[in-house]
C-alpha cells in the first residue's frame, strides 16, 4: 500500500444499478440481440485456452463459413466491432504501395479509403452517387485503368441501403488478378451471399445485425489466395492485434495464446449462429425479404417513398426519403422518446435526406414492422 | 434471392444450445465475473448513440478515473481486449522513428518490443531476469543512454507475478523529456494505483482481472502531454480503430460516430466499475492484498514456494514454483478437470517452472484459496 498518497475522490460516482430503457433497434444497427443469445452470453466466463472453449471457437469456424457459403479455411471472428475486422482485412491483406481500388458509393466506401491510406496503400477510387451501385462494366475499365492489388467493395452499404452485385466480379478480379474485398456489415445473415461461388477473397461483418447478437465479435474470412499474398509479403503486418499470422496459431490446431478472446460474446455468436443454421439459411433469408417487402409496402402506405431503386435494395436496411417540409430528425427523436423505437438518420450526402430503418436478425419480424408503422402513422400526423 | 446458387449445407452444423462447465478461474485471467456484472450485461442492447448509452459511457469515464486515479480528459475503454488497449498506448504516441525504450522482464515487455516496432518505432529494451523488476537507478541509466521518446513499462507482469514499483518513474521521464507509457493490465483494481501522482502518460488496462468483467471492454488512458505529442504528429495514426483523434470525438461531447461499441460489454464495465466505487478503493485493494497473503501462508503450509520476492510480489497474481519432479502441466490438468479450477502455466523463461494463480476482482475471495489449497493438497499428494 501506498500510505503517503491519498485516494482522491472527486471521480468516485455514487451511481445506482443499471437501468437501460428497452429499445426497438430499427436502425442501421445494432439490432436487438435474440433472447436465446442474451441467456448464452450470461453464461459465466471460462478461460480463453480452457478445452470447453476451444471447442466453441471451431463451432463457431463451422458455422461462419455456413453463414457466408465458403470453405475458407480461415474463417474467424475476430476480438472488436465491425471496424475491427473491416481493418483486419486491410491490414493483413495491404502490403506498402500496393494499389487498393475502393468503390465508393457511401460512407463505409470512404472508411476503406481512410484505412487503406493508413496501411500505406496507393489508394484509387471510383464514386457512384449514394444509393447506387457499379455495373460489372463498370467496374471491368476501372480494373483496366487501375490495374490493383486489391478491389474492395461494399457488398451492403449501410449508410445507404443499396446492394452491390457481386456475381461476376470475382472472375473480373482474378482475370486482372486482384484480390477481392468486400464489406459484408449489414448483409451476411439477411441477405444471400456465396462468397466462394463470387470469389470473394476477403470478407468482414459483424454480430448485431443479420446475425442477432450483441456487437463486439466480428466475422472475418481469407481465401487461400489472400493467405498466400499475407505469407509473402516482407513486411509483418503493421497491426498486432489483428495480424492474422499471429490470430491463424490461435484459431487453428497450434492454439498459440495471442490475446484474451470477449468469452462471453463468442457464447453469444455461437448462439446466433446456431439458431441460423438451426432454420436453414434459405428459410432465414427469405424471412428478411419478405418481411422487408411488408415494410416497403407499408411504408408506400402512408405516403412514404424509397431511396434506393427497387432492385438493389438491401432486405436489411431501408433508407426511406424524409418528406419535403418534416424535421427527420425530430422525427426520430420522438420516435425514440416516446415510443421506444430507434431508426437511423442520414450520413454524408444522405444526412437530412433519408432515414434508415432496418429488419435485422431477430427484429426482421412483421411485429417490427408494425409497431414502426403506427408509431410514424402518429408522429407524422402531428 | 440467387435460384441459380445452391446453399451448401456441408458446414452447417447441428449443435445444440450452449453447455460451459463453471469453473472457478484463478488463473492469470480471465477471472470469474461478478455475478451482479453478468446481470448487467444481460440488458438488451440500445444504439451506440442513444441518450441513455452516452450517459453510461460518461460514467465509465468518470469511474476508470478514479480506478486509476487520473483526472486525464481521455481515459475511455477501447473496443477490444487489454492487448487492443495495449496497442492503442503504442499507436497514438509513437510516430516512426520514435526511440522506445521498453523495459524487459516477462512475456509483455516483450509484446510492447513486438507491437513499437510495429508503429516504426527504434526499439531498445533493458531486461530483467523474468519476475524481478528495475530500480530508478536502473531506469535513470538507460535513459541517459537511449534518450527516448517514450520508456515503457510494466506495472504488474502477467507472466511473473512481479510488480514494478513507479514511484519516482515519472518525474524521471520529465528530466529526459519522455513520455511513460505503463502496461496495468492485471494491476487495475487489484494494486494500488496512483497514475497522476506517478507521472504515468499512457496507461491500459483489461476488465477481466482486477475490474470483475467479462473480457472485451478495456480501459485506456493519456495524459495531456500525452495529447499534445498525439496532436502535433505529422502523419495519422496507422490504426484506424484505436486512433485517438476519432475516438475521443466519440467519447467526448461531439459523439460523432466512429464505430458500433460492444454495448452490452459497456453495460458489464459499468457495474464492475460501479461495484468498486461502492466498496472504495482502499477497501478493495486491501482486500486483494489479504486474500493473497493468506494465499501465500497456505501455499507455504503445504510446502510451496513463491517464485517472486515477497516485496514485487503482486496481489493480484502469483507465481507458485513447481516443486521438482512434478509435472506442473499434468497438475493444472487435473485441477481443471477434477475440481473445476483453473490456475495457469508459465509462459517463456517460467514455462515448466511455475504454476500462475490469480485472485482478481470477484474472485479475491478466502473461499477462492480455500477450495484451491484443497484440490490442491488432494492431487499432489497422488
Amino acid at each position: 500500500m501506498n500510505p503517503t498518497i491519498s485516494i482522491n475522490d472527486s471521480h468516485r460516482l455514487q451511481v445506482a444499478p443499471l437501468k437501460i430503457p428497452t429499445r426497438l433497434l430499427l436502425g442501421p444497427g445494432p439490432a436487438n440481440a435474440h433472447p436465446a443469445v442474451l441467456e448464452a452470453m450470461n453464461t459465466s466466463p471460462v478461460g480463453h485456452l480452457d478445452p470447453a472453449f476451444l471447442g466453441l471457437m471451431d463451432e463457431i469456424q463451422s458455422l461462419l463459413r455456413y453463414v457466408w457459403q465458403t470453405d475458407n479455411q480461415l474463417t474467424i471472428a475476430v476480438s472488436g466491432t465491425g471496424s475491427a475486422a473491416m481493418e483486419a482485412t486491410i491490414a493483413n491483406a495491404t502490403e506498402p504501395g500496393d494499389v487498393v481500388l475502393v468503390g465508393v458509393a457511401g460512407y463505409f466506401g470512404n472508411r476503406l479509403v481512410d484505412m487503406a491510406g493508413r496501411y500505406g496503400a496507393d489508394v484509387r477510387t471510383i464514386t457512384k452517387p449514394w444509393g447506387q451501385v457499379f455495373s460489372l462494366d463498370e467496374l471491368r475499365t476501372a480494373l483496366e485503368t487501375h490495374r490493383p492489388a486489391i478491389l474492395a467493395l461494399v457488398h451492403a452499404e449501410t449508410s445507404t441501403g443499396a446492394r452491390q452485385p457481386l456475381e461476376g466480379v470475382g472472375d473480373l478480379c482474378r482475370e486482372f488478378n486482384c484480390l477481392l474485398l468486400v464489406d459484408t456489415v449489414t448483409s451476411l445473415g439477411g441477405v444471400p451471399i456465396f462468397l466462394d461461388e463470387w470469389g470473394v477473397d476477403l470478407a468482414y461483418s459483424c454480430s448485431q445485425k443479420g446475425l442477432g447478437c450483441p456487437p463486439g465479435a466480428s466475422p472475418f474470412t481469407m481465401s487461400p489466395r489472400a493467405m498466400e499474398k499475407l505469407q509473402k509479403r516482407q513486411n509483418k503486418v503493421a497491426n498486432w492485434y489483428l495480424d492474422m499470422n499471429l490470430l491463424s496459431k490461435y484459431w487453428g490446431t497450434e492454439r498459440v495464446y495471442h490475446h484474451t478472446a470477449p468469452i462471453n460474446l463468442y457464447y453469444a455468436l455461437r448462439e446466433g449462429l446456431r439458431l441460423i443454421a438451426e432454420e436453414g439459411l434459405a428459410s432465414y433469408w427469405q424471412r428478411h425479404q419478405k418481411n422487408v417487402e411488408y415494410l416497403w409496402q407499408e411504408l408506400e402506405n402512408i405516403g412514404l417513398t424509397m431511396h434506393v431503386e427497387r432492385e438493389f435494395r438491401l432486405p436489411t436496411l431501408t433508407t426511406v426519403c424524409i418528406p419535403d417540409g418534416v424535421d427527420g430528425k425530430a422525427i426520430a427523436r420522438q420516435l425514440l422518446n416516446e415510443y421506444n423505437i430507434e431508426v437511423g438518420g442520414g450520413l454524408g450526402e444522405l444526412a437530412g435526406k433519408v432515414w434508415r430503418v432496418g429488419l435485422m436478425g431477430f427484429n426482421s419480424r412483421p411485429e417490427s414492422v408494425d409497431q414502426l408503422i403506427a408509431a410514424l402513422r402518429q408522429v407524422l400526423a402531428k
